[in-house]
């Protein structure tokens, strides 16, 4: 691309894509390989088993997909309910409603629990409108873990519990797109039968590959599902030849980086990756507190303890400009953030914190952030990147 | 990968996916970008424009996948065609069975024209086929411009003459996966309505991503079509915002390579890259003429004139194994080549020479097949290597 | 190297090496080519006609090395002054004196003025030192623009200016290694006979190319200049072959590098490229102004106009650990910072700004510092990183 | 650069530099380091030690240079020997011409033994001549193991005997540039004292980094030597500090590919590497010896045991243009060879075939050079690459 120049890398603070580590870069800058070349499959049951490991599922099978997170949504709704049959989706905010909205595009019915603002997925709801399905028509609770537009975290312990207590026969699907390899989660110990992700977020690779992980159970209900599919289709999948397995050719540059970023992710160690999103969250929180003292901004999720390790999502008063604001931080000092999705649209703007990041890169994010909202004559308070150095260095 | 040092680069000539030029592997190794950032727009647009230029269309809307080529064979069948509708797949060996078959797990109906083996597509029959069809019940016509795996290149032109002269309603669909960059294709002017190609073959990127263009009869057609769709759906796709226009992310950093490659394809020449297909081709076919003095191989498309300038399939003789001939000469030579497919597997090894090549390349690909031949016991007759440096001396 | 996992871009604020933008990475990621092939050439001339674009000089020729700095110090040396002649080495501290003591230890004289500590160069003990040497043995006054160790810049039309008052024959060498594409440098019109450089400063290169500029009256003298030499010889590297030019192989791929560094800082514009060096510098500055209020730590260059742009010393007062400050930053917050040099060693560290930077960068790295001054109890003020945010946001 | 595009890698056959594996242009394409991170001194450890494993040596010291071959020998001139003392230097052609040359305008006397063309060196002339120097006035003698113009290799262990049966006290030098990492050598065990390299060509990296191994008795000589010098001194560089070892910045970059390099080469297995270059070497001379049987080419090394495996040097006659046929091979079929040197240029082209190679590499290349010869109407005899393929075919 011929565009001006970018002195120093521009900081990118989307809650995806988010920033590639030269490792992935490397592995991806390589040759294509020939579909009989045994480094192929080799790179294929890495990222399989990377990922499963990642899920922490023994019960589950992985597929893969060249798509993005929106095909991995469609494939879970091909292989799970037929046309007519119904589907449940909490509410969560723009990506729930997006979810909804292409279950019903593809002729299936859907169960919707109300969002309220600020606020994670009400499991009372859930549980509630799953005894009201008498017939047991839903045939699977599509539940999005961590909504990137709203920068909150549901209870996926919490939904699992409502579908036993509603003795429904649903099967639990969490999209943990914006949440794996940044929050914990356990697939098999949740009891979750389906979980789906990309490429772009935690997992620290391009936009192009999404996955599933499918359990015994689950399989069993698509196998029965009587839903016209192709490129989606599980049972297809199931094949040793990548040919097969991917329903045509594999994303094969993409997943020499996905490969290496399991192993990045793995050499830290989990533990660790969580430690590091919970401490880069806690400064942005930190500074954020700080900000919302000069009274023109405040954190979108009201429960503090459902903020987003991946992403916060910060409210602004009627009289600020968030593309503004975006354009400044961005032109100017470098930062590049997220605006508000949906009915967020000019309500908030976001701040991704997930991914390969570090204290120095967050610290410089939020300072970016801050000399815009300065320019922009947004009231700051008393300190804000002030606070979250302060935060960091008393955090072992 | 941790893999056995492999000393120099091994060589790769499948027909897809193909080599790729350090122009592309660059343009992929930069840092994704925020959707707002003014770069993502300009480099759809770069690809949008440079695929349309590609294809030589001005009355086409450009429609790009995070998906492979059977990502967008499924995005054709499901705007054109609603369930219970027709189909019509002119036989041209494995991809254009794949294709139906696919079409007929959709759920549409699919009428087939006959294959010849080695052969290009019978536009007499496709012709007889729409005649046939009474109630225009076919909605278009899927023909896949080469065969990758008959390494057959069809006569576009003759269908367009052929659905024409049967007054039938039906839609002329090019798949181009193969051919795009390699062969001369002029969309508008052959009346194609729509075309589909992939990233991975002429087009020198990795796999992961598709595109189709689509002209205003085709659009038109599937704004009728009921069919239940979303991920694949072209009406969706048409808008400013690259959100929609991906249904989700964009596969960012495949469109960064791509947008460098036509880059390279333009500076280079469309004409000049045509034009060295073919004598690189003309190369190949030097050296299976030599070769199949031996006795033992042959051309396994009989009609010179309809071989591909992408892949050369060459039929073996009953003793030889194509699997340890395809080892060889990746594991002793480092030249992988790709085996037969469907239902020339076992009975056929194809050669691509498609994409970012050049004579030494092609060479040294020629040499170490014909090494691995010797290594096997094959007999290569009077020189295959040989005359293809013969007649790329004597090339202009 | 398999070294533990640095989560994110660890922070590069050394004066030197300095971080590499994308496109000096890339340019470099090529195979190497032949010495005949027409495009090694025209990389050479790119970065001959480069540099002297870049120093402001019509009148030189542009020797390039495969060395690094202290390489091109011994080329001046050996070039301009045989055994037993006399260099003036005006004092800047650390790289004067190391200057300084390389041309001893070849054999050469050298006459020294005082270096007075937080200074620049006292001119007028240059002019005295000048008139002192009646015999007009000093064949050249070696002066140090910005010496790294200090983060002091010195007058260098004062010195011109001290010659000429002097009336003294001795060529004027300025060392613009830090100061290159950072200060404003104009080598014909400040009557600078030699200038010297590195690559991996302002050049925003890695380490392994130094290069001299000489004009007519210099290489006059270095023609005369009976001091035996080879790999250093300027009259010996006057050729039109790169073989003669590099007295051996090209150090091709840096070179690739080089080049490309200069297209990105002409695209930018030098003038833009100062000022945004300034412009950080500044925000550096009002980071340690706010840190010093704290009362342990202070701007180490006393004459505010002589501070540097590339480069901040910051003098610590002597219950300050300098090496665990650098460990806690580079460890804990992923900032590299430098340490003192020579005399300044355990006295000061420096923050080195130059090169590929911008805000978000810059900010991210005072953050950084800040926190881990915190962690080891250093009082920092009232505020060091959000002045410098107060800074950059009303800085147009 | 913006040069025309060049579809598909061009070969490179220079024996130096020659092409990089991926791996190398990886571990290059990283952020350069601050001087105390402690990466920098892992790097430089690995560098080091993995050398001295190549070289095979226990006994000596290795120093780094930010420099070029020519570089390197200028530091064993230095530092051996004196103004005014001796050096004998066999002749092996051009580059014991060159040397000799440096050494000679450095100040030194040298002594030569003559050079018979197409013959490697003659040890009974270097005994004869330590012999009659009965002052022992010879410090070292200064011998090229394979001679890149003339691609003959020369027996190490013969000198050693020459120099052990003349009883004279000087040291051996091995200029190992071309050979190590292609042809066995083993340092302590030949009784080499001082052996040099440069990274550009079996090291399989980029030019610019130049080596240099001492043993004790060499180190002890140095040590007495007079000779002033700073930048190439051994002394000076004995230490533990990164800045110490490359008098100045290390060229960080490079070295990063270094320790990339040499962990290939260990990966292979050194026995593997050393054999694979025999193989390809004894497919160039199968090429070679089947163009000749045209008359108008031959091997310019006369004895087929002193054949390089690292570079071909073939003698044409004197109607053949050189040049025309380099910008033949090179521009219209993509393979680069080098041309004579010296005393050969005109009459002779080289074809280099070491580093990272492989069977159809050196295949492709002798392919393009015979598709040149064919252009330029040169008869080449009945099968230059088919007789390579039957070579490779055969060997085990």
């Amino acid at each position: 691309m011929t565009t001006p120049r970018i002195p120093g890398r521009r900081f990118l603070h989307s809650p995806g894509p988010t920033p590639l580590p030269d490792a992935v870069l490397h592995a991806m800058s390589v040759q294509p390989m020939d579909l009989g070349d045994p480094r192929v499959d080799a790179n294929i049951d890495a990222c399989e088993s990377g990922l499963k490991r990642l899920l922490h599922t023994d019960a589950s099978e992985l597929f893969l997909y060249a798509s993005n997170g929106h095909g991995v949504w469609e494939a879970v709704i091909d292989n799970l309910a037929a046309p007519g049959q119904a589907l449940l989706v909490p509410g969560t905010g723009h990506f729930s409603e997006s979810w909804a909205v292409q279950a019903e595009a593809l002729g299936r019915r859907v169960v919707r629990t109300p969002w309220r603002e600020g606020w994670p997925i009400d499991a009372a709801a859930v549980e509630q409108a799953l005894r009201d399905d008498r017939s047991h028509d839903i045939q699977a609770v599509l539940a999005v873990h961590t909504d990137t537009a709203s920068g909150v975290t549901s209870d996926i312990a919490a939904l699992r519990r409502a579908i036993d207590d509603a003795r429904h026969p649903a099967l639990l699907v969490a999209d943990v797109v914006a949440s794996l390899a940044a929050a914990p989660f356990a697939m098999d110990a949740l009891g979750v039968d389906v979980a789906l992700g990309a490429s772009q977020k935690g997992l620290m690779c391009p936009p192009g590959v999404g996955f599933i992980a499918v359990n015994g159970k689950a399989l069993a209900v698509a196998q029965r599902c009587p839903a016209p599919r192709f490129y989606w289709d599980w049972e297809r999948r199931r094949s040793d030849l990548s040919y097969r397995k991917f329903c045509g050719t594999a994303p094969q540059n993409l997943l020499f980086g996905l490969e290496a970023a399991l192993s990045l992710i793995f050499s830290e160690g989990l533990e660790a990756v969580w430690a590091r999103h919970a401490r880069l969250a806690g400064a942005v929180q930190a500074a954020v507190a700080g900000w919302r003292e000069g009274g023109a901004l405040d954190f979108f999720a009201r429960d503090a303890a459902s903020r987003s390790v991946s992403v916060t999502t910060i409210a602004v008063g009627p009289g600020i400009d968030v593309d503004a604001l975006r354009g400044v931080a961005r032109e100017r000092f470098q930062v590049a953030i997220a605006g508000g999705l949906g009915p967020l649209t000019g309500r908030a703007f976001r701040i991704g914190h997930l991914g390969d990041s570090n204290p120095a890169v967050i610290l410089g994010a939020l300072a970016g952030v801050e000399a815009a909202l300065r320019v922009l004559g947004v009231p700051v308070g008393g300190g804000g990147v002030q606070r979250a150095v302060q935060f960091l260095a008393a955090a072992d």
